[in-house]
Order: C-alpha cells, then sequence, then structure tokens
C-alpha cells in the first residue's frame, strides 16, 4: 500500500457506518474524499450508481491509477489497518483479533434490531406513538446484555481499550456506536453500569487527532 | 494456540452459520465437540444459557485449563484461521482479506433479508401462502446484485477460490451458503449465469476432507 493511494469515502451525511472509517483516515493522517450523500436522495439512480445498492463504499485508486471498490464497514477499516502496519491497528495475537471481531459484529448485530426504533425517532413523521414501546422492548431484553459482555471483554483486558493499552481497529467502530446509542435513547447515563465501556469510549475521543475531528465535524443526529 | 486446546462448538442441529465453523474443524482435522440444540428447545433455558443470548458459541480450553467463549460465526471462523497459521487460510495480503470479509459481510446482509422467507418456508405452518410473494421480492431485487458482484471478485482472481488458488477461511462460509440458497429456492441452476460461483462451491466440496464431511454428516434442510 503506496502512500499515493486516492481513497474516496461515499456514505450518507451521517455518522453511524461511515464514521469509524472517517475516524480511522483521521488517526493515520491519511487524506480522503468524504462524499457524502443526502438520505432524501438515497432511491433512484443515487443507489443504483453503488455497485452493492449500498454504502459505505470506499473508492482507491493507487499510483498506477488502477481502481478497486471495497463495502461493508468492517472490511473497510480492517482492510485500512492492514494497509498500514506501522500504526499497529490490526492485532496479531488471534484472541485479541477475535475480541474486536466480536464486539464489531455484536454492535452490527443489535443495530439491526434498533432499526424499526431509529427508523421511528427519525424517518417516520407518526413514528413518536410508537417510540416508547420500541424503545422498552430493546432495553427490556438484549441491550443489556450485549453492554454486560462487551464491558466484561474490556474488563479483561485492564486498558483502556478493546485489547488492553494500545488503541485497534474495533476501538473506533465501538466508541462511535456507544457515542450514537447515548444519543438516540436520550441516556446521558446509559453506560454508567458500564465503566469499561464509558472508559474505552472517553480514551478513543481523547486521542489528539480524534479530539481535534470531533470538534471539527459537522454534527448528525446518527 | 496449542494442538492440546479443547474444543466445544454449540449451535442449532442445522448447517447455517455453525457448519462454516465445523468445515474448518474438519478440513484442519482438528477435534472438537459438536454440541446441537434442537431449534424447539431454544427458548427459555437454553437460551439464557449461553452468554449473548445466541449461538453458534465456541468453547475453547488451553492445556493450563484456562476457558474462553467465543462468539459470532466469522469472528469465530477468523480465530480459528489465525490460530493455525500453518493452513495459511487467512490471506496476508490486504486486498484479499477485504476479498474475504466483504463476501462473507454481504452473505450475512443478505441472510439478514431472507429471514422472512426462511422462517415462512420451514417454521410458520401457514407460511405456504406468503412464500412466493416473499421468493419474488427476494430474487427482483438485490440477489442478483450480489450474487453477481460476488461472481465477480472471484472472476477477478481467476482460481477457484475467492482469493485464487488457495482456499481461505471464508471459501467454507461462501460455500455453505451458495448451496443452502438453491436448496432454500427449490433451484439447482440458482447459480447457472455465474459459473465462479458454482466453481468455487465444487472446489470447497471437492477439498478431500470436506468431501468426506459431507457424505458423514447428517442433512438438515438449512
Amino acid at each position: 500500500m503506496s502512500n499515493t493511494t486516492q481513497y474516496k469515502l461515499v456514505y450518507f451525511n451521517l455518522r453511524t457506518l461511515g464514521e469509524p472509517i472517517r475516524m480511522l483516515f483521521k488517526y493515520m493522517q491519511i487524506q480522503f474524499e468524504d462524499v457524502r450523500i443526502d438520505p432524501a436522495e438515497w432511491q433512484g439512480q443515487v443507489r443504483t450508481s453503488c455497485k452493492w445498492l449500498k454504502v459505505p463504499e470506499l473508492h482507491t485508486t493507487d499510483s498506477n491509477g488502477k481502481t478497486y471498490c471495497l463495502t461493508q464497514t468492517s472490511a473497510i477499516c480492517r482492510y485500512l489497518a492492514n494497509s498500514y502496519p506501522t500504526f499497529e491497528l490490526m492485532p496479531t495475537d488471534p484472541l485479541d483479533q477475535a475480541r474486536c471481531d466480536m464486539i464489531v459484529d455484536a454492535v452490527q448485530d443489535f443495530r439491526m434490531r434498533m432499526k424499526p426504533y431509529i427508523v421511528a425517532k427519525y424517518f417516520d413523521p407518526e413514528g413518536c406513538s410508537k417510540l416508547s414501546q420500541l424503545k422498552k422492548e430493546l432495553l427490556d431484553d438484549e441491550f443489556w446484555i450485549y453492554l454486560k459482555n462487551m464491558d466484561q471483554i474490556l474488563e479483561e483486558e485492564r486498558g483502556d481499550f478493546i485489547c488492553g493499552e494500545k488503541v485497534r481497529w474495533a476501538d473506533f467502530f465501538l466508541a462511535n456506536f456507544t457515542a450514537i446509542w447515548e444519543e438516540i435513547f436520550d441516556d446521558e447515563n446509559l453506560l454508567k453500569a458500564y465503566e469499561n465501556l464509558k472508559k474505552q469510549q472517553q480514551a478513543v475521543e481523547s486521542l489528539p487527532k480524534i479530539q481535534e475531528w470531533i470538534k471539527q465535524r459537522e454534527y448528525t443526529k446518527i
């Protein structure tokens, strides 16, 4: 992977699945074109112009002009982590890699279950009436199990990050989503009982390059 | 990772998300306890005995008696591939890793969309009436895009497998699901226009250890 590779990230003007990739670029100080689609424009031509009919997409152009189109957030994050090994964002220990993978996939699982709540809250003008019931269903069941287990993985490591003292690719992913969850459930104490998760989020947000980026980026609700 | 590590895989008596892990064990000739839950027993105590309230779970016990519980199919597959590097199941090239990751995540995406169809077909006594409509919805839209893009990734490599001539961890995952798709859509020509996908499936099924396992395993519908 040469330093002359050019990157174009295509995603909505939201944090959700684009932000972990943006954070990785910002952390490594790698230039990228940050193309943001208005969700209102998503259907029709914009959607069909995407190879997999979905975003994020990362378009790469290497120094020979060869292009490639990558899809899937976690695949793109791993690709960037593997492409710049000097940052040590991909753990070498198999169990550490599994810790990253399990947390990212668990967040993705929970995100799928959360979809009706997010649609009702942000995209459905009549959604408000269903909101408290949907929230109750989410919070009463799996959500605490997910938070507890992720907190326990962090506890095992006794460091601020998923795999201990060193930030890894999945840390950006996790911190992005715990911050979003606090906001969408309107509960700044959501992580109160999960100290390791809160500490992890703060540790990522305190990395100088990330701190700078958070100050600079346009705020979006999700 | 020592050869004396003991493994216990807990999953339903189905192929779906357990089978790629079973295939990896069989391919590498590593012993594991293959615990199979009857889906009818899933609710209640069996479900709550699982740490994340879900399966597959892989329980490992190392030579010092230290245990660990892993979750998420693709995390478990990567963990096994990374734990036994002599089999070269994890590619070293970042783009090859991304090819594996993108295909596995795309299959997972499509699996989520397929859920209503699978529930109607196998788990809902009154589901038959909805079946053809659900199938039409699935096949009319994204499915062909997914198949076409996965086929194209295989085409790029001009080998039988995702990353060319060498079988990788994600090949077991992909071949398992294309075989299941042919069965659940009752269409043995489903992959007819996607030659590279069919060749990949046959190449995985022709690996001597996998061929042996397919003959020996109990048949399950999904």
